[in-house]
């Protein structure tokens, strides 16, 4: 069993440190203790769906990105090559050559969004496959399951994710669906004696800052290790997104890492770092790249537009990743238009290197007192680069 | 202008020596001194044709495979982005930052294989672009412009490539045409008092032993740095690619280097090497990769078979490459059956590290006096992996 910590009552095996906190925002710094290593607050962790991030090698995420911590989802690996066989082969770990940290989601957002005929109900929810139309049921105890076989550092809990807008009463009847299954999914995990992982929970609501509260209230109760907030960037305004994770944040222990699942563009992330949220992830940073949008620190760099076909400069001349040190966006431009795999490399190194920089200097910036200037910087960062 | 040396009469840069021999094949061992490094032959140059080796970063060609030589396509390069924008970015060394050296071919080969609407005169070849049916012409002098505002280390003389199989009538008057365009380009290159790289004529004569040995003659003549044998995997059985290489090599001075274009499997290889071939370059290890097809030490690994979806082996227990070191059969058959980019990164790392781990090995058994066994050994894998 873990030792018992100042950090951390729960059952699992993640500690959470505050190492700073932003006088004039609720933005901290701290230290995710993982199995797998420590994870430095706040964090951006790159998505690697499938178990790969599209175009990267680990070695790659390590050395050049030093990423600690990675999002792989529960739905997919389950539905192919199935969570058994990545079990028998050593885990998520094993399996991807990946010896930091991991997080895996619940696998609620993937069957809302990708999967047909699915029918929830309290014991969960029954769906078909995205690949082959055959039946699946995922439930609170069986998504743990699968994220143990898995052998994630921090499983979610199974959720129910709405589409935008919903009315206020189906809202509620989700919240009290969630909740109850955060429970169930609790008792099925804590019974496993799991000491090598943690569980969060999810705080849902739709767009109804009185469901979020409620929900994060009754959440809590489970004394999880950390929390995540989920069901945002589902079509609604970003204003939307920032007051949900304000309503829910103040019920939140503020001795647990709290994750905002599936934000945000390179401007949101301080907003949510401000809001007092530790863990974000997106794929936003992995697909943009692949369809040619550039993250740079003067703004976005559409790389297909004619203007750079022979431009000598780098992406952004304040970035030191791989791409930007050795590559013109000229190149980049050729790479691109050719259809080569080499683009989605070089551009998927730059995106998640610019939002790990960011987090980066967000952190930087805590530590020192001076985030509200860094914040303020970088929400005011252009659309489009010159 | 290059010193006069023992090695070379010719008037490029590259200089050819001729390291060991063995003593019952026509193979030998040497050294390619270029203006981009020394490349020890015999040598497989990994196909870069649009200015990258699909879904390799230069790191990890130099890094990981160590491949001193890479080979890029004229044609390909004429078209998009265009020599010019090339040169302005650094010639291919700079714009693709690849430091070592690169050989260019004559563009001819994708002028046939490729473009519609061609047009053949003495002058030259008029096609279509495969990407928006403009109009192009080839010459013997423009494509040496070409390939020297690509900043190639080795270039090649326009060569006109036959389909297979032709007449013996027509094979003749396109040898005739070829070793004209040939003295074209020679006439050419050398008034532009070029010393920072060599031009290479390409025997050609299909399938006609007689007409191989006078196009190689007439070729001769031009005292040229290296020679080529092209005109070879056109869909001929294997047996005759061979012939037309003993027919040829016999003829090429022996202190210049031999490039056979375009060739081959793996066990054929040695089979060149055995007939005094230095170079050698094809699409097969990085297409067949991206195809799902490796190859190992024990043959063919199609790696989407479900015989690997729990097989925890890598794909060669005697490779050293950076994927069989950290992954599994089973995860790359995942990243196969899933569309993942990263397996086409991991597999043409591994098939072109064994195509080089191949020819180290035929090196270092010419220079060891052991040759002939290992050929033979090399020449007779299977085609279909345990």
């Amino acid at each position: 069993m873990q030792p018992a910590s100042p950090y951390n009552g729960g059952v699992g095996s993640v500690r959470f440190e505050v190492v700073a906190q932003c006088p004039v925002t609720g933005a901290r710094a701290g230290l995710l203790h993982t199995p797998h290593g420590v994870v430095e607050t706040p964090v951006f962790m790159p998505v690697g769906t499938q178990a790969t991030v599209k175009g990267l090698t680990p070695r790659e995420l390590a050395e050049d990105l030093d990423a600690k911590i990675l999002l792989a989802n529960t739905y997919h690996l389950y539905l192919r090559p199935g969570h058994e066989t990545i079990r028998r082969l050593g885990g998520l770990h094993g399996f991807m050559h990946w010896d930091r940290a991991i997080l895996t989601d619940s696998g609620g957002f993937q069957v809302f969004s990708l999967s047909s005929l699915r029918k929830v109900t309290d014991d969960g929810v029954l769906f078909r496959s995205h690949l082959d139309g055959d039946e699946h049921l995922f439930t609170p105890a069986s998504t743990v399951d699968v994220q143990l076989a898995l052998g994630s550092d921090i499983l979610m809990a199974l959720d129910e994710c709405l589409e935008y807008p919903v009315s206020h009463e189906t809202a509620r009847q989700s919240v009290r669906r969630t909740v109850s299954w955060a429970r169930a999914a609790f008792e099925h995990f804590r019974r496993q004696g799991e000491t090598a992982s943690s569980l969060f929970p999810i705080v849902q609501g739709s767009m109804f800052t009185d469901l979020r509260r409620e929900c994060a209230a009754r959440l809590v109760e489970l004394e999880a290790d950390g929390h995540a907030i989920g069901g945002l960037s589902v079509g609604e305004p970003r204003a939307l997104s920032l007051e949900m994770v304000e309503a829910a944040v103040p019920l939140l222990p503020r001795d647990r890492p709290r994750y905002v699942m599936g934000v945000g563009l390179p401007e949101e992330l301080a907003e949510y770092v401000a809001r007092g949220v530790d863990m974000m992830d997106c794929v936003m940073p992995s697909r943009n790249a692949r369809n040619g949008c550039l993250f740079t620190s003067r703004g976005r760099v559409v790389i297909k537009q004619a203007r750079y076909k022979e431009d000598a400069a780098p992406v952004d001349d304040h970035c030191g990743c791989y791409t930007c040190r050795h590559f013109s966006r000229a190149y980049l431009r050729h790479l691109f238009l050719a259809g080569e795999i080499l683009f989605a490399t070089l551009a998927t190194l730059h995106n998640l290197r610019r939002y790990l920089d960011i987090m980066r200097e967000l952190r930087q910036a805590i530590i020192l007192g001076a985030f509200p200037e860094s914040a303020r910087r970088l929400c005011a960062l252009p659309g489009e680069g010159k």
